[in-house]
């Protein structure tokens, strides 16, 4: 009995999942971009049961105890990068996308263009939408996040990171665009390296930052949908100059 | 010897707007865009002396004693839609345009592309920067408003509206385009109506809202550049389907 009520909830995620991806296509039209589902994640990072959460992950037996970085270490390995959690985790910067897949289970797109739909866009902050992008070479880490930086008042703060060190991060643009009911937002900039860490983003405030308001106009059915694309710095600059 | 002072006071205010001028020009490097320099004003709607501010103005003989406004009107007449002060003046929509330019010297300017230069932008909220563009054979009222939304957090919220009907406005579609240091935001919308007020979309947050920090990204020594176009909605709409 149990089994089959297991099965029913899992078509009835598949039928929403599916109904989900049907309005990004229609509010994203343009031919052959992929559109993802991203569920939203409830950060653990401030909660008082960090360690144990990050003890309870698939590389359990991997990890070391849970304790403080110590002051000297090999500078060439670099802390986890996964917002989420604070993760002891430390690795080469050729290893982080692994780590971020197999202990964080973050997913990874293909593609120049992509289409990031965050569902439950109404649950309390703070809350992060995360996935791994693949394009031009290198993997991208794009990051939307629920956060109370004033009391009461949550904001979304979407940014993308490069997995890569910041001279790589300067060949590249990126670009986030929301377009709903004839109205159109569009953030360009360079990504930072993910060695510059999010939170450092965000506080800073040089990300594309929507109020709550702001979000709902461009939200559909408390789903909302990014587009996403990343070109070379060389391109943008050629555009520019036109 | 204060004819002197002023003259050369005078000297000084044209140098600092052409270097002002210049500056914009820089980061808007499009020929032919034409740069309006908008200095602050500073809201007046909420003071309480807003009755004698109104009363000093140029139209100061023809205007009605300060009062509020009669139950019963003619509703082919529209209240004065400028948002610094609160104006007893009504008049026909099509009257509008000569009131804010004659009572509350707003500037108008033509042009498809224009380049709204504000000054001064850590003056304290609330504050307001204001100009008309008359643009493909009508006038948009364009604000720019830093107001504290949240007690402690000042706001940048920067709208376009027809000084027109509703359904006129429905034709358009107005571009705000804030660019620097490799960052570029975008804002496109349908401008609303002036009989909607702008109060009322800045509190619906329906409109281009920048948070302080990235205000100052864009900002350069103090002044804020925003690019503006409009175009009729057939032809965004043309666009999009491309």
């Amino acid at each position: 009995m149990l089994f089959f009520t297991q099965c029913f909830g899992a078509v009835l995620d598949l039928i929403h999942l599916r109904f989900q991806h049907y309005k990004a296509k229609r509010v994203f039209s343009a031919a052959g971009q992929l559109v993802c589902v991203v569920n939203p994640t409830h950060s653990l990072k401030y909660a008082p049961t960090r360690c144990a959460a990050a003890q309870t992950s698939a590389e359990q037996g991997i990890l070391p105890p849970c304790h403080h970085h110590e002051a000297v270490h090999d500078p060439q390995l670099v802390p986890c990068t996964c917002p989420l959690f604070s993760c002891p985790w430390e690795g080469h910067l050729e290893v982080v996308v692994s780590h971020l897949r197999q202990t964080h289970r973050i997913n990874i797109l293909q593609g120049a263009e992509i289409v990031f739909l965050a569902t439950d866009m109404h649950l309390p902050a703070p809350t992060d939408w995360i996935i791994m992008h693949s394009c031009l070479g290198h993997q991208f880490l794009l990051v939307l996040r629920k956060q109370e930086k004033y009391e009461g008042h949550p904001q979304f703060f979407a940014t993308m990171m490069l997995i890569g060190t910041p001279t790589q991060a300067d060949n590249f643009t990126y670009r986030l665009e929301l377009n709903r009911n004839q109205r159109r937002l569009k953030w360009e900039a360079t990504p930072r390296s993910v060695l510059e860490r999010v939170d450092s983003v965000i506080s800073d405030g040089d990300c594309l930052v929507l109020n709550t308001s702001l979000a709902q106009l461009f939200s559909d059915n408390g789903s909302l949908a990014i587009g996403i694309a990343i070109t070379t710095s060389k391109v943008h600059n050629a555009e520019a100059e036109m």
